[in-house]
């Protein structure tokens, strides 16, 4: 048994399909659900993702040999203040939050000396739902996991956290807490900024309703990740608001010179950035 | 027998594709291909997708009743102008461009004293594809076909493509030009301008390899029509670009406030867009 006790703290999407992952290879003795909402915490026992939950955070993580914090990234500090009087010094606490400068910084300052148990991680999977009832045990399945470990990071701790999620299914890679964030800013959370600005834009447009309406395979696709949590989205906006203003100042500029060649009809600008697009997604994502 | 003869001009994905969708109704006594690629109408016939193919344009559309022109916007002009001293009085002309007015206004100028047969129309399907192996009977089954007639077209040559996409499979509506234009420019050039100018944007970047190799399904989905081909989109931009502009100009405006709530940390104004973006989403293609 690698796990003989799980606190999952936030029973939702992510939290939950780490339940039912490893309940799956049955590698925890027990799970042990803790959260906001008692309601959702009933849905996580209906569904089997959790063995019991209390409403009692001392009572959540007493005796846990790990902790799962899966809540959004704006609540991860009151969530570390609150834990942190009941851990005990062999307990490791780990999250599954979207960036991870801001939740290493909040677990340095909340989780005191219990800080060096702590494995930052992120799990780069995802649907547009959440809640208990969103989580199913194949959302890891050859899926990556990023670790970004400091230098102050327990090296055993570390390596349980690694197993969990490969037994969870997921590749697992390690990763510096930087280059994660620019990393994450590019390939999510911008995308997810401009398709809740664009869908937002077309929503108060004349033909709003022939829009939508009219709106084929392609539009479904590029504008499903607005349907994501509002304030899950808020909170990693937020949370890593450097880096996706980098890269959201890098797309405009490229989009302007882009926008200007459509007014010109500069074919070759044109051809240009379409081309280089096409051939670098088929590349990696063909 | 609605169709005794039909010419597809350009049998790729989309005239390809009306042709299986076509022959699985047996409403077509012969389907002739056409095209400027002699290796893609071998294709075409190995894939049964016309019963034979002619590199000569005056036998292409002798005879035909319907001549479907399924050739990228760009090209339509001269399409017009080769086909025009060959079609007879009752040859019925359509197309399946992603534009109606400059299609429109290409036919108005070298079709002639044959502009009135000739009905606008632009199938709402497609996928990243291209190509006579990429079309299928089933793209059209319950995917909307809008039709642009103007009040110098035909009634029999409207009702007899209304008849033959619905027999295709699809949904027909009659649709103003300028409306279709800008409908279009929101949920499908736009989109395309967007996906093409990220995937572009994260190429250039330092972390360029890791960014693509984290990339989850969010991302797949949000840059899958970046996939599509760059010389079809250049043309649609081109041929479409007031309105493509206007919403690109709409858009930017938009993402510019969102950006200095993201910088400003304004939450009140990030929940907002966010909210009443997949409020949207989930109301129209949930």
């Amino acid at each position: 048994m690698l796990i003989q006790r799980l606190t999952i703290i936030g029973v939702g999407l992510i939290g939950g399909s780490l339940g039912l992952a490893l309940k799956r290879k049955q590698v925890c003795g027990e799970i042990v659900g803790y959260g906001r909402s008692e309601a959702n915490l009933k849905t996580a026992l209906a569904c089997n993702i959790i063995d019991h939950y209390t409403t009692d955070v001392a009572e959540a993580v007493h005796n846990a040999d790990v902790v799962m914090v899966a809540v959004p990234l704006g609540m991860m500090a009151q969530v570390f203040k609150a834990i942190q009087p009941h851990l005990s010094d062999l307990t490791v606490i780990t999250d599954g939050g979207s960036a991870k400068a801001c939740v290493v910084a909040d677990a340095k300052q909340y989780l005191g000396d219990k800080y060096p148990n702590f494995v930052a991680g992120h799990p780069i999977a995802g649907t547009e739902k959440s809640g208990a009832s969103a989580a199913f045990a194949e959302l890891y399945d050859h899926r990556r996991v990023i670790l970004t470990p400091t230098s102050e990071t327990n090296p055993q701790a570390h390596q349980l956290i690694k197993q969990m999620w490969q037994l969870a299914g997921a590749n697992v890679v390690d990763m510096a807490i930087q280059n994660h964030d620019e990393v994450l800013a590019a390939t999510s959370h911008v995308p997810h900024v401009l398709a809740y600005s664009l869908v937002d834009t077309l929503a108060a447009m004349n033909e709003r309703v022939a829009i939508f309406e009219n709106a084929a395979g392609g539009f479904r696709d590029f504008t499903r990740i607005a349907s994501s949590n509002p304030q899950m989205w808020h909170d990693i906006c937020l949370a890593n608001r450097t880096a996706v203003l980098d890269v959201l100042a890098q797309f405009n500029q490229d989009l302007q010179k882009l926008t200007l060649a459509i007014e010109q009809q500069d074919s070759e600008t044109i051809m240009q950035v379409f081309t280089r697009a096409k051939t670098e997604r088929d590349q990696f994502c063909g």
